[in-house]
């Protein structure tokens, strides 16, 4: 089902994009490469790559809310093309920042082209994600290009403040919920958010209705960021494919770790160890099992994910949504 | 004289660009003052700053460009804070990405507050260079406003181009004159080009008159620059604020030193040394002075100058042009 849906849009955006960027990036002496490659178009050397890098979440829910809009979602991809530029980008500056060597299995850019060269392709793509939403006036009237203009400007600046707070939360002992909540909005949620937005906007032209989708796409973002906080912990290695309790391991500052830290002196006690064994490992989970952490966070979920359904009846749509809900179940059953 | 020109504007520029960034940046947990550090108005524990970091020259050529070409430098101003804002991203970046620890004689964001934060500190100043460009709608029709995002836009992407050359060519034991020109079409003149051209669109609305302007300023960049390399070996130390010959300490590859490497194989036979005493040093000049290298660039200076000059004649100015003609001659008098 959801390949389906996926795969209704896969061939023209993909070469809208690749159009966007082979039209507007110089290719010199290496420059242009990094970009392909951190798009998994290419590899290293600039040989096609064939293997589907990412899940194309973002311009996929802008698409949909667009249809389930009563949109012609053709107009609305140089929007679409615009969010999957400025995902990559952020990941490209992300992995330089959390010093990751892998992405999607492959190297970082930065660990093949140095963190130098890396700052500059993520700038590079920067700059291309506005350069493909620019690209909206051929299908949009200037009053609705600029419209969008501003929403995406606006998200650039609530990626970059979530990612602080991201980072910032690392050296703290601890974070309340609510801070967390906060920072999620920005690092997850906001461009879901303007996926959501944009895609009606484009569809309606109508603020009221395209606000909706927005608070449809934040509540989705902030639920689907708790689920995969819970995955974190809990989830089973082969569907997740990720170690058991790697948030753990990790000491990642997630949602049931945070509750921990606050309902546990067991937990906070346990974690004023410097390094954790197996042993550590499984004793944590148990703590959190004792104070219900994970039953916590999958109520988070839930009122999260009843929030956004919500503003989707409230954004009375006049279009098909069956793919819509399609896509979201997919989300949130995670069966891929 | 200069003084006057860049002060005529200094206030209400000053005053729309901090409102600017106070309106869309939310200040929270350390997030804001990265910023503010480095458009130099505050210290790092956030209290005033009051020296005059930066010289401003960039928006101050908008706004004379704009005046030269009969505009309201006040519709103006959304622009120029625009430019200035990505100019100082462009420093923050640079900075990491030159492992530079001063800037205008204070420490660098990053060896401040580290890698990743100056790199997110600076991926918040582009987008709020964006925010800044958006007000233009303020002013003028969302067709000029339009016009002037896809310009702003490319020049962005020139910059990042400009930069991976750079970056590239000190990598390479010999780097072709017309390569290095090239390069500071990207990394110093597109952005100065767009300076000129958007002030000028701005008060005309025509885009075969911005054109002239921004042949204008993009000679008047590389003109610039080509003074800059004179003086980083030529320049008097008490002038320049640099030692003598510092870019041939540092090996960078200006054009006086290309042009060595081009004409001279004394001078290909020193550069093979790691590293160089000061008598190198003073041998490296006296070898360049041997093949006129001093002579050449300033001949090349001249040439970019001159088309400069013509581009701003076949504009037909319709304003006065004797503020923007001193501070022409400011900028290659550097009387300051």
């Amino acid at each position: 089902m959801v390949k389906q849906i996926i795969g209704r849009y896969a061939v023209e955006f993909d070469r809208f994009m690749r159009e966007t960027v082979a039209k507007n990036l110089t290719d010199e002496n290496g420059y242009g490469v990094m970009v392909r490659y951190a798009m998994g178009w290419v590899n290293e050397d600039d040989t096609p790559y064939s293997k589907t890098t990412g899940k194309r979440l973002r311009p996929t829910l802008l698409l949909l809310c667009n249809e389930t809009a009563s949109g012609n979602w053709k107009h609305a991809l140089a929007a679409a093309s615009a969010v999957e530029l400025l995902h990559n980008f952020s990941l490209i500056h992300d992995d330089i920042q959390d010093v990751s060597d892998l992405r999607h299995g492959r190297p970082t850019v930065w660990k093949i082209w140095g963190t130098a060269n890396a700052i500059n392709a993520g700038d590079a793509m920067f700059a291309l994600a506005y350069t493909s939403m620019q690209r909206l006036t051929e299908y949009v009237s200037t009053e609705q290009a600029l419209k969008a203009w501003q929403i995406f400007n606006h998200t650039n600046l609530e990626l970059t403040r979530g990612q602080h707070l991201d980072m910032r939360f690392e050296t703290l002992d601890k974070v309340a919920v609510g801070d967390y909540i906060s920072m999620i909005h920005g690092k997850t949620a906001a461009l879901l958010a303007t996926c959501a937005q944009l895609g009606a906007l484009i569809a309606t032209d109508n603020d009221e209705i395209a606000q909706y989708y927005r608070d449809f796409g934040l509540n989705i973002g902030i639920a689907f960021q708790i689920r995969d906080d819970i995955l974190g912990i809990w989830g089973e290695p082969d569907i997740t494919g990720k170690s058991a309790a790697t948030d753990i391991i990790s000491r990642k500052k997630s949602l049931p770790i945070l509750y921990g830290l606050e309902q546990s002196n067991l937990f906070v006690q346990l974690y004023t160890k410097p390094t954790f064994n197996d042993k550590d490992v499984l004793y944590a989970v148990e703590l959190l099992d004792n104070i219900n952490a994970q039953k916590y966070a999958r109520e988070q979920e839930a009122l999260y994910y009843e929030k956004a359904m919500t503003a989707l009846e409230a954004a009375q749509p006049t279009g098909d949504t069956s793919m819509l809900r399609g896509f979201v179940d997919f989300l949130f059953q995670r069966d891929y």
